[in-house]
């Protein structure tokens, strides 16, 4: 159930009412938004609860209803302004389109502050690199752990860039969350829900990748998840599916692009790296992505693709980047976008 | 095989060389270009063939490769220089973006007037209707036949537009191989090899869309049956594929635009209505097609979706396709389109 | 709309509401049951027309119902008993299990009769080969055609085995339906409305295969047109489907068995050559069928696999074939089949 | 690399070997088949190590191969005989088919004692039961945790049977293997390489589900992950795959039983139940896994489907297993199991 508090509602009137809240055993989650005050009350019969306590009456509510989609706190009906997430300076879901870009792996000081120093001036806003990687082969390289990560907090000192890195299991989290301003959640991990429900407990942002099976549904059942913990910097990410097509590595799914947009309040960005898998792709399927409504794209860039210790054919090198970035800017304004 | 001819090579040369071939038992199919002619050589053990008639030796020929791809005629390599399909005044590859649009189904003259008139003053550069249609249960509305073939007609005549409509089966192919200027092959006809062989034979522009379950390379010899009976106008056209995602009706594989591109001449269309079968996500996904590089669109449109006999679902309205249009056009110009 | 007719229901009476059925624009399909007589009645409003007519009140009329399902001569509604398709004196259908066995296509007549009569004597007990293939390219070996035929319509004179063969276009259709005492319909063509429609004139078992991207309902609805032309015996075939799998050639979707015997009454067997692409799959997925409740298979069999001109991998030899048969008849008997 | 010892190698001269590359820096997985010893090799630049050390020439090698396949440990190549798994007096992946049978949840100690005590009777062979359950929503029953796993302890005490049970993280793992017989890996978390890499501490049998959208490579490597920690009794499980096809909870892909058993010498069970979701397609579904070679089934069972806490359209009741069981001994019997 959603309850919508009127304009002037004041912090008293919110605080009474979570009280109240709790001790019937609802949970409350509420969203400030710039013209009203949103509760949101999830438990069981909650219904019936809010008619016993008769909340409707309380001074300051507006209206009650109760929201049909599975999926609640991510859904519209909950919160109908978009969720904009703030990384430093950096707005994830605003007008301006974000780049988040960097090599797959971080293999060396040297790669990462390099790389990040050209992505940097080529208009990217967010650093990515990976410090621990989910292999599909024990036998693969699988990063430099938290070494990658002592190299990405130099990086951010250096460039200014936030950083993006992808967070496995619940036991490397608080290490990977000391380090990371964005904590990502790879796609193999989509329903790892021990893992989704320990983010749910931290205060930074999520980009949380779509599984390469997931229905739109499951993926906003798995946002769920992070947001009934507390934590509603959550952004969501399209990295291609499983389909027959194997002209590419995944199938880049860009219709989700604007359904998200009309089922979900929170930002959508787009991998066309890992979904292509072929570099060649990146720079007009990263177009496509911003002309469908993404609100970024995050992409692999490494000084030398060739060499790269994991996914070097779907890397751009920085000279490639560098000239899709151009492009990428015209194709934002052409949408109303920055 | 593709046998290369020097620049200045002339008509008596190539008809010297392409005598030579069919009496070998070879096919021989010409491709103008800009800079140099090329020679495609089509049969069995063409290799041996060439190397038997000492065809290098022979004045005007420049260089003789084969081509390792299982399409020969439709790749790159046997034609280095893009496709332009001509329809009337438009030209589908070049540098303009065209749009096909009108109503899954022809069902009035009034309804077919109303919405190419109105299409045509927004921007479209062609008029696509539907006479006879496949449907999937034996019990639905199949199309108003001859009858829409001739509204169609009447169309063009006050229109100044050129028709596309999909042509179902051999028998129906002369009657409406009379009224349109673009033949559609629809994604359930993509490997009806006859019907293919048969357009092979026609001189007319093909819009050959990709079967819902097609690999690329599956499409593009689909194309290749068209192109090896010496019709070369074929503009490929995807339009969705079947995946487990069923948020949208087939899933966009906007990826293989530029892959397209870069296997094949052939120009590639996107038809963002049939794939999302939604009208809210045709417009989003129109832009994005085009800014992954699509030459065009084909969208459906009706002045009144909720009384449409088919598709009502995924039709725009004549406003909301107006207001596309403008939208479409920035993101054109922002790719370097027109 | 379905009309029930008592057990001892006179020809007249069922000739009375037939006419009285057409003379109201409605097509009338006559099952004869063992125990009852079911009319099926096609076309536009026909529950209010049944009304009108009083059709309930018309002597030897038990029951009137309408079918919710989107095909109607193609449910278990319509149609409670199993179906029994006839060929020979060979049913498909009843209680025992039969097999459709042969090369890929027909390449001469020694190979064509080598292969029958092994096939015979292992206890196959019916011949398929190929005579027009549908080649994804084409520059594939496309079938002897008529020749092969010939063939074929020799080895039925020699062996007594009754010939399955695919018809691939309405040009070819009246040739092949000469020949052959099985009209198959392979995966490309399941959608090819102008054919079924065709072979709804003709009074020729039909196997009709699944689309390789088509669901149940597709499929069932691709049955309907046939049926629709009184054309009732219709053996479906799953042959496998397109999915991310890679493993085997398709997937063979094993599951629709028993989901398509509660669905319909036409009998369903299964194409475990086509669907897995390796003949070493063929003789446990083939046992795997029939204990799913396949009322039998079809596989392809050849002489020397690694010399047929198609589909070798997926080929048993004929060695391979009889010891498959052993065991098959045995999974057959543990499932209550012959 | 693998290194076969002779017939007659002393445990002195595996000590030995094993001895020397563990200083070379590889890791050396022994399997003890009936007629020799295998040493698997694993770790970088082995094929060069093997040779510095002149292993070839220690007495007691009969020779040393290379795997090509991703997947070591996990290949024929590595182990030609069958892997058994022992669970109690059970023996899976030997000639008797094993049937694991219980309710998707446990609900209550009445309900598992009678859901126990009732699948023994008509042969189940252990029993499985979830206490913790991954569920796609938050707001869905979670399973009863460590309280059902002390209710699955008691019925192991009072029918005999061995428990199958779901751990889902690494957190929970110590406790979950406290109870379990055989630890089981959901589909989601098939990829989940923390939770694989500590399994492979443990010294219990593995049940692991193919991931929903897992290439058998994919699966063949997740295995690999246990292996290659030391534990070697895994046993893999079909449990159907994400496609188009929505007539099923997901795709039953049936063919990779045969497959498994070429590729690799771990035994494979399947899931009739999660991946028809259809209690009726069960029993023939069962048949058909039986038919095509899998060393055994895992069915869902629960007394009061209608009332079952979380997906009872796909539980069996007791008569319907009851009934089910008598027709698969008959299948097993008829492919030469029992």
């Amino acid at each position: 159930m959603v309850i919508v508090m009127e304009a002037g509602s004041s912090p008293g009137q919110i605080a009474y009412i979570k009280e109240k809240l709790q001790k019937a055993g609802c949970q409350a989650h509420v969203s400030y938004g710039t013209s009203r005050i949103i509760i949101g009350v999830i438990g069981e019969d909650t219904r019936r609860k809010l008619e016993d306590m008769a909340i409707k009456a309380i001074p300051g509510v507006e209206k009650i209803f109760s929201i049909l989609k599975p999926y609640k706190l991510a859904s519209r009906e909950f919160m109908p302004e978009d969720t904009l997430v703030q990384v430093g300076n950096v707005v994830v879901g605003g007008k301006e389109v974000q780049v988040i870009a960097g090599p797959c792996a971080i293999e060396s000081e040297g790669q990462a502050l390099k790389t990040a120093f050209a992505v940097k001036k080529s208009g990217a806003t967010l650093f990515r690199g990976g410090a621990f990687k989910p292999r599909t082969s024990p036998y693969s390289f699988q990063g430099l752990g938290e070494e990658a990560l002592k190299i990405m907090a130099k990086v951010r000192e250096e460039t200014g860039l936030q950083i993006v890195t992808e967070v496995m299991d619940t036991d490397t989290l608080p290490l990977v969350a000391e380090y990371a301003d964005v904590l990502q959640i790879g796609t193999r991990n989509m329903q790892n829900y021990q893992l989704l429900k320990k983010l749910g407990e931290y205060r930074k942002p999520v980009l949380l990748k779509r599984g390469s099976s997931a229905s739109v549904e499951e993926w906003l059942l798995a946002a769920e998840y992070i947001l009934t913990g507390g934590n509603y910097q959550v952004i969501l990410c399209e990295r291609g599916i499983r389909t027959f097509a194997n002209n590419t590595r995944y199938t880049l799914d860009l219709s989700v692009v604007p359904l998200i947009k009309s089922l979900t309040h929170l930002p959508i960005m787009v991998d066309p790296s890992h979904s292509t898998g072929k570099w060649q792709l990146v720079p007009p399927m990263s177009n496509a992505a911003i002309a469908a409504g993404a609100d970024g794209i995050i992409v692999e860039v490494h000084p030398n693709p060739e060499e790269a210790l994991s996914d070097g054919a779907q890397s751009l090198t920085l000279e490639n980047f560098n000239s899709m970035m151009q492009n990428l800017r015209a194709v934002a304004g052409a949408v109303g976008r920055a």
